[in-house]
C-alpha cells in the first residue's frame, strides 16, 4: 500500500537527514492541503492534528475525536489519539515520550511541495510548545520531504506511467480534431471531454489546462485557449496538457504543423526552430544524471537556444513530476530569485522531471515537454518522445 | 462579477479594520489554495505573486510573466506587474509608492481560512522586505478577512441556496432507497452517484461525504460508510452530506426511522431523542442574532441538551458556510482550547451559518443540521428545517 511505502521510507530518510522527528501539523486539510500530509496520510482533518514519524520506528497520530476512526483505517499509525478540547495535553506528552532533539516541520522558502504548514499554525504550535523545551528544537523538514517527494517508488512510478499513457493516448486523438478553421478554444472542449469521460481531474487549473496555442498571434504562457484564435493553414499548434491519475501526474507539450496547400513539409525556418528545441532538451538531458545539480542541466538546455540566437525562455528546463504537477525537490532551473535554493539541489536515482522549453517563430510558438526518470547513469524517456512535428 | 464585488467590499473593509494595504502573497495556488485568494483572484498562480488592495481604490497585481494574462482577465486589478526572475523589486517599488502603515497578511492561529499564508512564504517575504521599512509593518489581516468572508454578499447567498436545494433534492431521493437490507455504502454510493449526475463535488472529502449512520452500532463523526453495517426495522438512519455547486457550499443532516413490523410512530425514546435536539437547536437559533457572540449561542443550545440528561455534544453547534464548508469567522462554538478566540466573534447580519448537534439513542445516532441566515431581528432557515423524522 502506497502511504506505508511511502511511511517507511520517511523512517528511512529521518536518519538520512538527521531530523529524529517528523511532526506534520495540520487542521483543516481540505482547505489547506498539506503536500506532506498527502504521502503519509490519504484522508482529510479538521482540528489540529499532529503526525509524528520518529527514529526507532514510532508512528503517532494525534487528531480530533470524529477524525480517529479514518486515520486508524490508513494503518499507517500505530497509535491514533483522540481529543475533545486540544490538543496541547496529547502532544506535549508524546513529545515528552520521544524527547526528539530536531523536530522537523513542514515549511521552506523555496520548495513549494515542503511548505505545507501554515504561518497561524506556525504560531499555534509555538504557543501549545510555549514553556517546554520542544520549542527550541523545531527545524525544517525540507531536506526530508524533498527526498521523500523525490525519490519516486515502484508504485508511484507506475501511477505516473499511466497518467503519462493516459495523456499520450487523448494527444492521439487530438490530431484528428486539428484542421483549418478549429479555434484553440474547441481543441480545449475536445480536450475536456475526454479527462471527463475517463472521470480524470486536469493536472493544474482546470481553465489552463490544456494549453492551446494556434499560429502565431496566440500567447504563450498560462493564458487560456481563445475562441477568436483559429488554425489556418501555415500556422503551428502547440498543446501543454497533463492529467491526474490515481493521484499522479503528467505532464507534457506536443506539437503540430498545418501545411499550406501543396506544402510536403514545414518552411525551413519552423524546421530549424523544432530542430533547436529538440537539440536544447536532448542537451539538458544529457546532463541530468545523478549527481548533476540543477541550474547544470538548465544550463545545458539554455546554452543550445543561445547558441542558435534565439530569444532565451523564460522559465526553468524542468520540475519534479509525481502527486503535484510542481512535484517540488530540486528545481532544472537558473539561479533566479523565484527559484531560490531550489536549483541547487542534487538530482538522484528515482527522481521524475519533466524537460521543456519553447522558441517564438513566425508560425506560432514550438514547445516541447517530455517527462524522464532519473537512472543509475542517466536518464530515460517515460514519455514518447516527439521528435517532428505532427503534420496536418 | 463576484471577484469584483467581494474586491469592493474588500476595499471598505481596509477602513474598517484599520488595515490600510491587504497583501495575498501566495504561490502555486494550485498546491497550496490560499482562501483569501479565491475571493478576489478567481486563477492559480505558479510564481510567488502579491495581489495588493490599498486605501484609496488601489488594486495591483505582481505576478510571474506567464500568470499576467489570466489576472489581467479577472478584470479586478487596475495594474498587473508581470516579472521574470523574482518579485523583491516590483513588490519594494509597490510598496513604496503605496506606503502602507499597516499591510494586513492571511495568517491567523484561530481563523482557519483567513490562514492562507504558508510559514515558508511568511520567511521568503520578510527576507524580500528586509532593510525596507515595510518589514516592520505586517500584520494579520484576520480581521478583514473573517467579514469579508462572512458578510455574504447577494451572488454568494443565491449561491448557497442553489447548493442547498439541490442538497434537499438529493435528499428526496435518498428517502426511496432507504429499507432494510440496504448497507451504509450502498446509500452513500447511491449519493455520490447523484453528485456525480449532476457534476457537483462533495462539499468535504469525497470518502467521508456523505456520512451515513445506520442503526445503534454505526459511529458518528467523519467515519467512512461501511459496508457490514445495514439498515433493520428499529433503527435510525443519519446522513450528514453536502456539494459544492458554483463554488458554493451546502452541509445538512437529516433522519430517517424504519419502522418494525406493526409500528406507526418510532418508539418513545426516539421520539423524545429527536424531540430534545430540534428544541435545542431551536434554542440556540433564537440566540443567533446580531450583536450575539459565537459561545453564547453554543451556550444556549448545550444547556437543552444537558438540561433533558443526554451526554454532551463535543463538537462546536455550528460554523460559518460558503466557499468552504467550515468557511471560518465566528464559530458557533464553546471556549475550548482547539477553537481558540473564534467563539468570542461577534454576529453580524449576512452572515450564513450551520446549526447542528446530537444525541446517541437505542436505535442509533440523532444528529441535525440546518443552514441559517441571520438577519437584522435574528436568523433565518435556508434549509427546508426537518420537524419530523421521516418514516419508513
Amino acid at each position: 500500500m502506497l502511504l506505508l511505502e511511502k511511511a517507511d521510507q520517511a523512517q528511512g530518510l529521518l536518519a538520512e537527514t538527521g531530523i529524529d522527528c517528523w511532526l506534520t501539523f495540520a487542521r483543516e486539510s481540505g482547505t489547506h492541503p498539506d503536500p506532506g500530509m498527502e504521502l503519509i496520510v490519504g484522508a482529510d482533518v479538521t482540528w489540529r492534528s499532529a503526525f509524528i514519524l520518529a527514529a526507532g520506528g514510532k508512528r503517532i497520530a494525534i487528531v480530533g475525536r470524529f477524525d480517529v476512526s479514518n486515520i486508524r483505517a490508513g494503518g499507517v499509525f500505530q497509535e491514533v489519539l483522540g481529543y475533545d478540547e486540544g490538543i496541547r495535553a496529547p502532544l506535549l506528552e508524546v513529545l515528552g515520550r520521544l524527547n526528539p532533539r530536531k523536530i522537523g516541520l513542514n515549511f521552506s522558502t523555496d520548495d513549494t511541495t515542503a511548505d505545507g504548514l501554515t504561518h497561524g499554525m506556525w504560531l499555534s504550535l509555538n504557543e501549545s510548545l510555549q514553556g517546554s523545551p520542544f520549542v527550541n528544537r523545531l527545524v525544517s523538514a525540507a531536506p526530508l520531504l524533498a527526498k521523500l517527494r523525490a525519490r519516486k517508488s515502484p508504485t508511484e512510478l507506475q501511477r505516473i506511467r499511466g497518467a503519462i499513457a493516459t495523456t499520450e493516448e487523448i494527444v492521439r486523438l487530438t490530431t484528428a480534431q486539428i484542421r483549418p478553421g478549429v479555434s484553440e478554444e474547441d481543441l480545449a472542449e475536445f480536450i475536456h471531454e475526454q479527462f471527463r469521460r475517463r472521470g480524470l481531474p486536469s493536472a493544474w487549473d482546470w481553465n489552463a489546462c490544456p494549453i492551446v496555442n494556434c499560429g502565431p498571434h496566440s500567447e504563450p504562457g498560462h493564458a487560456r485557449p481563445r475562441a477568436d484564435l483559429r488554425v489556418e493553414p501555415g500556422h503551428l499548434v502547440h498543446i501543454d496538457l497533463g492529467v491526474r491519475q490515481e493521484g499522479f501526474c503528467s505532464d507534457l507539450q506536443r506539437m503540430w504543423y498545418v501545411r499550406r496547400p501543396g506544402e510536403t513539409a514545414p518552411p525551413p525556418n519552423v524546421q530549424r526552430g523544432f530542430a533547436t528545441v529538440i537539440r536544447a532538451i536532448d542537451a539538458g538531458a544529457s546532463v541530468l544524471k545523478p549527481g548533476s545539480r540543477g541550474f547544470e542541466v538548465d544550463a545545458a538546455a539554455r546554452k543550445v537556444i543561445a547558441d542558435a540566437g534565439y530569444e532565451d525562455f523564460k522559465h526553468g528546463f524542468g520540475h519534479g513530476l509525481g502527486r503535484a504537477v510542481h512535484d517540488g525537490g530540486t528545481m532544472l532551473g537558473p539561479r533566479w530569485e523565484k527559484y531560490g535554493k531550489s536549483p541547487e539541489g542534487v538530482i538522484e536515482p528515482g527522481n521524475v522531471f519533466t524537460v521543456e522549453l519553447g522558441v517564438t517563430t513566425e508560425a506560432g510558438y514550438i514547445g516541447m515537454e517530455e517527462d524522464v526518470l532519473v537512472i543509475d547513469y542517466g536518464c530515460t524517456y517515460l514519455s514518447s518522445s516527439q521528435r517532428e512535428l505532427i503534420l496536418i
